[in-house]
C-alpha cells in the first residue's frame, strides 16, 4: 500500500469515527465536495468505470512514480494523527502559538508605517469571500467590480506620483525597484543594454532591503549595482558613470527621513540618456512635490500604509507608475477603460499581461500574480479618508515627528540634518536621532523591554523614528521619555508634547517651511469616487455594490486549469486578522516573534514532507518568484561545480511563460524542449539530444508535472536522470502539485527544487489577483543557497540575496496554508488529490461524447485537469474557444483557462472541492452549449449574431434600447438551462472589445 | 446654550480637531451620513429655509422641553471627552474590559449548552451586514433570502418536536414558557379562563429561570403557577387541579438530565381538557421520542445550542410549535408559502402578526421583535450538519456524559436516578451527582479555580453536569479529575475515559438501554436542504445565495418610520464574536465576568444619563418586553401606594398596539385616549376627563415621544402634570428616542419609566427580525422595583420577577450600544439628533409640492419621521399606500411602514446615517411616482394593470413567459431613473397575495 488507502481514509460523511469521542467537526469532510457515496456513483460514471477510488488512482498515475510512503503530517498538540486537527482544535493551537507573538509599538518605517485599517475595510473585503475567493478579472463581464476598485487603486497612484501610468500592483517596495531597474535597462537603445559594465546607480538613502534585492535581480542581467551618495558633488557619482548608467534610484523621502531636491538630479539623468526611478510614499505625496513634478521617470514604493497591516512583512501592494514613454513595457496589470458590445463604459486587463503572453525567454519580468486584494484595501482606504481626510494623516504625522523631534534636541540630542525643512524641521514623518555611538542597541533593546516600543537602530550611534496614523499623543509622550532616560541632560524636564505642539504653533493643514520645490501645489483625488464615500454607510454601499458584480467562488465553481480555484475555508482565513499576526513589523527582534517562528518551522516541515525535499524557503511572494529564486539557487550551486559555466535551460514548448521569463532573469539561455504531438509528452528524443549537446554547459531543465497539457508523464523519472547525468539540475513548477500530494512527490520522482503556488494548492485564497506565496523546497545540496536577508538572518549557510523585502515574504497568509495541512492531516491530503483527479475525469468522461479531448494517457484518463478542444467548431460554425467562455458567463460559470496552453482551447480544472451536484451542472452547461453550436453548424442560427457570438448577456442588453429582434429568444439568453431561473449570476456588461 | 452647539460640535468633514494631536478616526464623521456642508445645503431647501442648525431646532421641539444642560457621558479612559472616543480608542478600551472576562468551560446547562459555531456562518451570517443589517421581512418580494432560512428554522422545529406548526423563533425559552401559558389559557372556554382559581401547573423540574418568568407572566392575568412534582401519584396534583387546570408544564430532559415518558400525562391532561407544555432540547429529540409523538400540545425551549453562542445569556432564538388547533392563536411571527402573481411559489409572514395587529387590548402576547438573526444562524446549522450530523451532535454528548457517569459511579458517587434509561443510564447529556451534603459549592467553586471548569450547583449536596458539543476526550478527563479529587475513596484510581469508554461498549449510531416508549424512530429532516449543504463551499454558496435576493442597508436606505434603521457600525459589531464576551454561561459566578460588569454599568449610567432616569435595568429582550416589565414596576409600585388598586392604563389610540397589549399582560384595564383629528396631538380635554373619572384608579398614561405621528407635542409635560396629580405614573413609549437625545429627555419631561429599544436608537441591528434589547429607565423611586433573577442578584432591593431567563437578557449585543454611545460622545449624539430631525424635514419639504403630508407641527416642522398621505389617490387613480410601496421596489428601496399609525398612509424616517445623496435619490423616487400616479389620473395609463399596480417587477416577469403587452415598457418598469442603470436591486419574485 503505498499512500493512505481510500476506503478508510474517506471521513466524507464525517461520521466513520475511529472513536466514539472524537470530535465531530472534522475538516476534510468539509473541504472536499463529494462525499463517499458520491465518488462511488463517479467511479461508476467514467468511461470505462472504475471499482475504487484507489483501481482508480492506479490508472491515473504511473506505476513508476507512485510513492513508498504515507504523507506524515505532525507537531506539537498533534500527535501524528493522519486524520488531521479538527477546526476547533485548530483554532485553539493557533491562539497558542499566537500568544507567542509579542504585539508592540513599531515605529521602525524602513518601507512599513503603522495604519489604521477601518473595520468597515476589513470586515468587508479582507474578510469577505466575495472579495477573497474571486479570480484575476481577465473576464472582464463578470468582474468590473473588482476592475473598478483597482482603476481606483491606479488613479490614486497617479495621482500621487503625478505620473501618467500606473500598474494594479506589484509584489513589494524591493521588487518594484527591481522592476524599475530593468524598465529602465530596457529603455535604453540596445547597443548600452548590451555595454558590458552597464550600472545602475542607487543611493545610500535607500532602504537596505530595497538594496539587495536588487543586488539578487542585476545578477542575471549583468548590471553592476553601486551604493553611493547621489547627489555629492553635484550628482558626480552620475555623470562619471557615463554611458555605461542605466539609471539612478533615489528614495524619497529617504530611508532616514530626509527630504531633498531632485529636479537638478532628473536633469543629470536624463542629459545621460537615462532613467530616474524615485522610491516614494504615497501618504507624503499629499504634502510633498511629487515625483511626476521634478523629472522622475518612474515612481514606485509600498502601498502597505494606505490601510494594510503589518503582516510581519506582507502581503501588501506595492504601486509602480511611469511616464507614457514607458507605457509599452511597464511590468504587471493594468486595469484600462474599454466599451462593451453596445458602447457602454467598461473595464478590462489593459495589454493582457497574462502570464501566456510574457516574453519568455526576452522576458525581463516575471510578474504574474500580484496584491489585488491588498490594492483594493488600500483603493478603498483612499475612497474613505478622500484627498482632504489622507493629507489630515499625513499632516498629523508631521506634526507628530515635529514635536518628537523638538522634544529630544531639548532633551541635548541631535537629528540628522540632511533634506530638512527651511525650519530645520522635518519635512515628513521619519527622523534620525544621534545618541552617541555605541549606545543605538541598547537604548532600542531597553525601549522595546520597558515600553514594548520598537525603534530603529540606523547604527552604532544612531536611531530611527517613524511616527505613523496609529500615534496618538501619549505615544509621543512614551517615546520622549525613552529619550529622557537616555539623554545625558542630568535630570531631564521631560517636556510636554502639548507644551512642544504649541511651542511650535503647528498647524492642522499647512506645514511650515517647505521650500517651494518640495511642496505640493497641485490637486490630487478630484474624482467624485473619492469625495462621496466618507460615511461608513456609504462606503459599505460602495464596497457591496461593486461585489455584487463579481462572480466569485461564493456563486459557483471556477474551473481554471492551472489555477486551483478551491475551498479557502473561514477556519484558515481566521487568524490572518488576529493582531497576534497582521501586527507584527517585519524587522522586530526574534524574539517578539517567536509565533511566528513556530508556524514557519511548521510550515517548511510539513511543505518538505509533502513535496519530498529537504529544506524549504517561504521567502517568494508568488509562483513566479519562486522560479526565480530556485533557479538563482540553482546557478549558485552550479558555480560550486566543476565544469564550465552551466547556463543552459532547457524548457519544454508547452511550458507556462513564467518559466523561460525566470531563467531569462537568472541569466540563463534557454533552450526549448518538444513535446510529442501526438501524446503531449516530452520529447524524450529531443531531451536526450540536447542534453548531450550541452552537456558541458546544462544548467538546469524546468519540468511542469503533471504537465501543463494534465497528464502525469510516464517518463519523468527518466527524464531527471538523464538531466542529472549530464550535471543539470532539475526545477520542476509546482503549479500543478493538487495532483501529487500524497500520491508522488517531486523529490522522490528526482526534482532538486520545486516552487509550490500556496495560492492554488494550499488554500490561500486567489484574491482576485493577489496575495500569493510561491515557496521553494530544496534538496540537501542546494539549501545552503536558499535565499538570505540583509537584516533578519534566514536562509541556508551560503545564503544568495533576497528575492522579497520581507525575510519571511507574504508571511500573514502563511496560517492559511499551515492551517488547511494541519486540519487535513496526511489522510486528507492524500484523499483530496484522489478526490480532485477523479473529478477531472468525471467530467472528462461527461463531456468526452460532446467535445473532443486533448491529451489523456495510455488510459484514457486526465490528471487533475483536462483540455477541451473547441478548435473545430471555428470551421464549422465559426464559434471559438472565447464565444465557449463568454456563453458560460450565461450558465453562471466562469470559463476555464482560454486559449493556454494551447490556443483555442478550454483548460478544465474542478479542484476537489466542488460537489456532484456542482460538477454536473457544469456539465450540463456544456453540453448545452455543444447543442447550441450544433444549431449554427445545421444552419437553424446563424452564424453572426447567434446566442454565442452575442454572449454574455447583460441585463442592459435584453432590457434596455431597441427592439429584440434576434433569432433566439430573451428566455434562451438569460435562462438557457431551468436551475438559472433559481439561480443566475448576471454579467454586468455585454461583451468587452479585446481590442487596445 | 441648553445643549451642544452645532456649529462647532459637527465634526463631520473630520478635520475640525481641537488640537492638532487629536485622532483621526473620529466616528461621529462616518455614523452621520450628511457633511456640515450638505447639513448647510438641506437647511436652505427647506420650506421655508433656516438659518442654522440651531434656529432649526428650536421650530422643531417645544421651547418648554427643550433640556437645560448638555448630556455628559464618561468612564474610565474617557476623561470626560465630549468628542467620545476614536474607534482605535474604543476598540482599545473594549480589549481591557474583554479581559476582565474569564473564558472557562461551562457544563453548567439549565438551558444553555456549549456549540462550535461553524465559523462560515460566523463569519458570514453573524458577521455578515447582508444579513443583519435587513429588516424584518414583511416586504416579503425583497426577502426571499431570509423567508427561506426562517422556513428552514421552522422545518427544523416542527421536524424535530413533530407538531405541525412552529413559529419564527420567540425571545427566549422562559418567554416562551409564558407563550405557552397564555396559549394554553386561550384555549380553554371563555368560562374556565375567567375561574379565578385557575392553575398552570409547572414540574419542579423545570429550569428555575422558567419558573420565575412564568410568575412574573402569570401575575397580570391571575393565574396561579403552582410547581409541584408531576408525576407523583399517577399525576394527583394535575387531577385535584380539576376544571382550575390550564395546563401543564413539563422539561424533556428535565432540569437535572432525566427523561420521562409524559404519554400517561398527556392522557391525564387532555382528559381534563387542557394542555400539554413541554419545555424541550432540539437536540435530544434527534434521539429520544418527539413530544408531538407522546401527545403534546405544544413544545418550545432554546434553539441556542444550534450554533449560536452563549453570549453571556443571550441572544438566542427560543423557538415554539404546537398543534393544529393552536394554529390560529400562536404568538409571533410565522412564515408561509404563498404565491406570487405569477403563480410562482413565494414565502412571506403568514398571519401578519405585526405589531399593529396585535390584539392590543384584548392580547396575551406582545411579541414584536423577535430573533430573527439567531434562528437564522440555527437554521444554517442545521442545515450545514443535516440529521446526520445532529444526531452523531447528540450521540456523541451522551456518550461522553455516560463515560463520567460510569467514571463517577467508580470513584463512589451516586447519580440522580430519576429518568433513566433501562440499564440506569443517563438518556441524554446531564446528569445529576450526589457529592455529600453541604460540599457541592466548594467542589464547584474549585472546580472553577484549579481546573476552569463550571459546574452546576443544584442543592447543598448535588452538583449538574451537561455535556455539549464542545467537550472533547481531555475535558472529560478534567471534569473526572475533580471528582476524583472529591471522592471519598482513598487514593481513587482515576479511570481512563478511554477505558470507561470501551467497557461500556459506546456506539456511535446506537444508544442503548432506550426504552420503547422514549425511542425516536420517525425520521426528521429529510428535506433535500437538510441534505445537500454539507461541504463548506455549497453551505457557503447558499448562504450567499440567499443573501442574495435581500435588501438590507448594504443596498439602500430603509425609512421605515418608528423603526430607525441607522448605521450598525462595524467596530460597534466586532466585541460581539470577542470569546471574551460571546463564550460566557449566564449563570457564570459573577467573578468570572467582571468585565461584563463594568460595561453593563457603564451602559447603564450612560443611558440613565441620555433619558434623564436614575436608574436603568437591561434585562427586557425586546421593545414590548420593556413595556411589560415598565409597567410590572408601575404597578409593583402603586401597589404600595396609599388608594385602590391603580389598574387603569390611559392609552392614545394612536399608539403603537404593544402599548396596550403590555397593558393587558399587567392585568391593567385600558381606556383609550382621543387625540385631535387636526393635528394628532392627545386631546388635553378628553385626558382631563379621563383622569377625573378614574381619579381613583389611574395607575399609569402610556404616551410615545414624540408621538406615533411623528410630532413633538406641546403639551407632553403638561399630561404629566396632570396624570401625576391622579395618582398616575408616566410610562413613556421610547421608541421614537432617536428624536430626542440630547435636546430633551423623558426624565426631565416628566416620564417615570420608559424604554427604550436599543436595536432603534442604539445601533443595535435589526437582524431581520431581532435580536433586539428593550431596556427601561426609572426614576429613584421605582428603582427598587426594577426586575430581579433567581440565580444571579440583580435589580432593586424589592425586585420582581424576572422578564427574561437571563439576568441581563441579551447581555452579548449590549458592547454595540456602548460602543455607540461612547464614540460619539454628548456632541456627537446631540448632533445625529439634529441631523436626524433635519433629514426628516428636508424629505418632507423636498416632497410636499408632490404628495400632502399628515401632522406637522405649528412651524410645518415633523420630528424624526412623518407621514405621507396617499389616500387621496384611491380614488383619484386607484392607487393604495400597498401599490406605492411596491413600486418603490423597483426603486431600490424598502417601503417606509404601511399604514400605521394611519391607514393606507407611508411613514418615512431617514435617520441621521443617510447622506444627501441618498435622500436625493430617495426623494425623486417617490416624485418619479407620483407622476405614475398622476398618468393614470390623466387616464393616460390605465387604473388597472398600470406599472403601480404590477409592481414590484422581478426579472421573471420581464424575460420569461408571454409576450410584453403591456401599456408600460419594459425599460419602464425596471429602470425608471437613470442611476437604476448602474445600481439597480431586484425583486426576486413579484407581488406576492396577501391573502392567506
Ligand atoms: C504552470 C504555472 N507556473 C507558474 C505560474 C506562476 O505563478 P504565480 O502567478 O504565482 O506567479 C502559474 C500561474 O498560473 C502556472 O500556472
Ligand atoms: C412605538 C413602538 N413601540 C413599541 C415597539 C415594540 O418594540 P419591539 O419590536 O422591540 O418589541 C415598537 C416597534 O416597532 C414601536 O415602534
Ligand atoms: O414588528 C416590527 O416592526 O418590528
Amino acid at each position: 500500500r503505498p499512500y493512505y488507502n481510500s476506503s478508510a481514509a474517506d471521513k466524507s460523511n464525517g461520521l466513520q469515527r475511529q472513536s466514539v469521542l472524537d470530535p465531530l467537526d472534522s475538516f476534510a469532510r468539509r473541504h472536499i465536495g463529494p462525499s463517499s457515496s458520491d465518488a462511488q456513483r463517479m467511479l461508476e460514471t467514467l468511461d470505462p468505470p472504475v471499482q475504487s477510488l484507489d483501481a482508480f488512482v492506479k490508472e491515473v498515475l504511473p506505476a513508476k512514480i507512485l510513492s513508498t510512503k504515507d504523507i506524515d503530517i505532525n507537531g506539537p498538540d498533534f500527535d501524528s494523527r493522519p486524520e488531521g486537527f479538527s477546526e476547533t482544535e485548530l483554532i485553539a493551537r493557533l491562539r497558542k502559538i499566537a500568544k507567542e507573538n509579542k504585539v508592540m509599538r513599531s515605529y521602525i518605517g524602513c518601507g512599513y508605517a503603522g495604519t489604521k485599517v477601518p473595520e468597515v475595510i476589513k470586515r468587508n473585503v479582507l474578510e469577505g469571500p466575495g472579495w477573497y475567493t474571486s479570480y484575476t478579472p481577465y473576464q472582464p463581464e463578470i468582474s468590473q467590480g473588482r476592475l473598478e476598485s483597482l482603476l481606483n487603486f491606479q488613479t490614486v497612484v497617479t495621482d500621487l506620483t503625478a505620473l501618467s501610468i500606473s500598474n494594479a500592483s506589484v509584489l513589494d517596495e524591493p521588487t518594484a525597484a527591481a522592476e524599475a531597474m530593468t524598465l529602465s535597462m530596457n529603455a535604453l537603445p540596445v547597443s548600452r543594454q548590451k555595454r558590458p559594465n552597464k550600472t545602475f546607480l542607487v543611493s545610500h538613502l535607500c532602504h537596505p532591503q530595497t538594496i539587495a534585492v536588487l543586488e539578487s535581480r542585476a545578477d542575471g542581467f549583468g548590471i553592476k549595482i553601486v551604493v553611493a551618495d547621489i547627489l555629492e558633488d553635484n550628482c558626480r557619482n552620475v555623470k562619471e558613470t557615463g554611458e555605461d548608467l542605466i539609471g539612478v534610484l533615489v528614495q524619497y523621502p529617504d530611508t532616514e527621513g530626509g527630504v531633498e531636491t531632485f529636479q537638478d538630479l532628473a536633469d543629470v539623468v536624463h542629459g545621460q540618456g537615462s532613467t530616474l526611478c524615485v522610491a516614494t510614499d504615497l501618504l507624503a505625496l499629499t504634502l510633498l512635490k511629487p515625483p511626476g513634478e521634478f523629472g522622475a521617470d518612474i515612481a514606485f514604493g509600498n502601498a502597505q500604509r494606505l490601510g494594510v497591516p503589518f503582516g510581519y512583512g506582507g502581503p501588501h501592494a506595492a504601486f509602480f507608475a511611469c511616464g507614457d514613454n514607458y507605457k509599452r513595457k511597464i511590468p504587471g496589470r493594468l486595469v484600462g477603460i474599454s466599451k462593451d458590445r453596445l458602447g457602454n463604459k467598461a473595464m478590462r486587463l489593459a495589454l493582457q499581461t497574462r502570464e501566456q503572453h510574457i516574453r519568455r525567454e526576452k522576458a525581463t519580468s516575471n510578474i504574474c500574480t500580484a496584491q489585488a486584494l491588498l490594492a483594493n484595501m488600500s483603493a478603498f482606504y483612499a475612497v474613505y479618508h478622500g484627498p482632504k481626510g489622507l493629507r489630515a494623516i499625513a499632516q498629523k504625522a508631521v506634526n507628530g515627528a515635529r514635536v518628537l523631534e523638538e522634544g529630544v534636541r531639548r532633551l541635548g540630542f541631535s537629528t540628522g540634518t540632511r533634506g530638512k525643512g527651511e525650519d530645520g524641521r522635518t519635512l515628513f514623518e521619519t527622523i534620525a536621532i544621534e545618541v552617541g555611538s555605541g549606545r543605538a542597541s541598547d537604548i532600542a533593546a531597553n525601549a522595546a523591554e520597558t515600553s514594548g516600543i520598537n525603534l530603529r537602530v540606523l547604527d552604532l550611534g544612531r536611531l530611527g523614528v517613524t511616527i505613523d496614523e496609529t500615534v496618538e499623543l501619549q505615544d509621543l509622550e512614551d517615546i520622549l521619555a525613552i529619550f529622557a532616560k537616555a539623554s545625558s541632560v542630568s535630570q531631564p524636564d521631560i517636556p510636554s508634547v502639548n507644551k512642544i505642539a504649541s511651542d511650535l504653533s503647528l498647524s492642522v493643514n499647512e506645514l511650515a517651511g517647505v521650500p517651494s520645490a518640495l511642496k505640493r501645489t497641485s490637486t490630487y483625488l478630484t474624482h467624485p469616487v473619492f469625495n462621496k464615500h466618507h460615511s461608513e454607510t456609504e462606503l459599505l454601499r460602495y464596497i457591496h455594490h461593486l461585489q455584487s458584480k463579481d462572480l466569485s467562488l461564493t456563486h459557483s465553481m471556477i474551473p481554471l486549469g492551472s489555477c486551483t480555484m478551491k475551498l479557502n475555508a473561514t477556519t484558515e482565513m481566521i487568524p490572518v486578522s488576529w493582531p497576534e499576526f497582521s501586527s507584527i513589523h517585519p524587522f522586530v527582534p526574534l524574539d517578539q516573534a517567536k509565533g511566528y517562528k513556530t508556524m514557519i518551522d511548521e510550515l517548511e516541515r510539513d511543505l518538505a514532507e509533502v513535496t519530498g525535499f529537504d529544506a524549504v524557503s517561504l521567502q517568494p511572494n508568488s509562483g513566479a518568484q519562486g522560479e526565480f529564486a530556485g533557479l538563482r539557487v540553482i546557478r549558485k550551486y552550479q558555480e560550486t561545480q566543476p565544469g564550465k559555466k552551466r547556463d543552459i535551460c532547457l524548457i519544454p514548448v508547452s511550458a507556462h511563460g513564467t518559466n523561460p521569463a525566470s531563467a531569462a532573469m537568472c541569466g540563463m539561455r534557454v533552450v526549448t524542449l518538444k513535446c510529442e504531438t501526438g501524446t503531449g509528452n516530452l520529447d524524450m528524443a529531443d531531451l536526450k539530444a540536447k542534453c548531450e549537446k550541452y552537456s558541458e554547459e546544462l544548467g538546469a531543465i524546468m519540468v511542469t508535472y503533471p504537465s501543463t497539457f494534465g497528464v502525469f508523464e510516464p517518463e519523468v523519472k527518466q527524464v531527471c536522470e538523464i538531466v542529472h547525468a549530464h550535471g543539470g539540475q532539475v526545477y520542476m513548477d509546482g503549479a500543478n502539485m493538487n495532483a501529487q500530494i500524497g500520491l508522488c512527490s517531486p523529490g522522490e520522482i528526482g526534482a532538486d527544487v520545486c516552487h509550490l503556488n500556496l495560492h492554488k494548492t494550499f488554500c490561500i485564497p486567489h484574491g482576485g489577483g493577489g496575495p500569493g506565496v510561491g515557496p521553494i523546497g530544496v534538496k540537501s545540496h542546494l539549501a545552503p543557497f536558499l535565499p538570505g536577508h540583509p537584516l533578519i538572518k534566514t536562509g541556508g549557510e551560503k545564503s544568495t540575496a533576497p528575492v522579497s523585502g520581507a525575510p519571511w515574504g507574504s508571511a500573514s497568509i502563511l496560517p492559511i496554508s499551515w492551517a488547511y495541512i494541519k486540519m487535513m492531516g496526511g489522510r486528507g491530503l492524500t484523499h483530496a488529490t484522489k478526490i480532485t483527479l477523479l473529478s477531472a475525469n468525471y467530467i472528462l468522461s461527461r463531456l468526452k461524447p460532446h467535445y473532443p479531448i486533448l491529451y489523456t494517457n495510455a488510459a484514457g484518463r486526465c490528471a487533475h485537469e483536462f483540455i477541451l478542444d473547441v478548435r473545430p467548431f471555428k470551421e464549422s460554425a465559426g464559434i471559438e474557444a472565447i464565444d465557449v467562455a463568454k456563453r458560460l458567463q450565461d450558465y453562471g460559470f466562469h470559463a476555464p483557462t482560454m486559449s493556454w496552453p494551447v490556443a483555442n482551447t478550454l483548460m478544465i480544472e474542478p479542484t476537489e472541492s466542488e460537489n456532484l451536484a456542482e460538477l454536473d451542472r457544469f456539465c450540463d452547461a456544456l453540453i448545452e452549449i455543444r447543442q447550441e453550436i450544433k444549431a449554427v453548424e445545421r444552419g437553424e442560427q446563424p452564424r453572426q449574431g447567434n446566442v454565442l457570438k452575442m454572449a454574455p448577456h447583460s441585463l442592459g442588453d435584453l432590457l434596455v434600447g431597441e427592439k429584440w429582434e434576434r433569432s433566439y429568444g430573451m428566455e434562451k439568453a438569460a435562462y438557457p438551462l431551468p436551475w438559472l431561473k433559481e439561480k443566475k449570476f448576471w454579467p454586468s456588461v455585454t461583451r468587452i472589445d479585446d481590442g487596445e
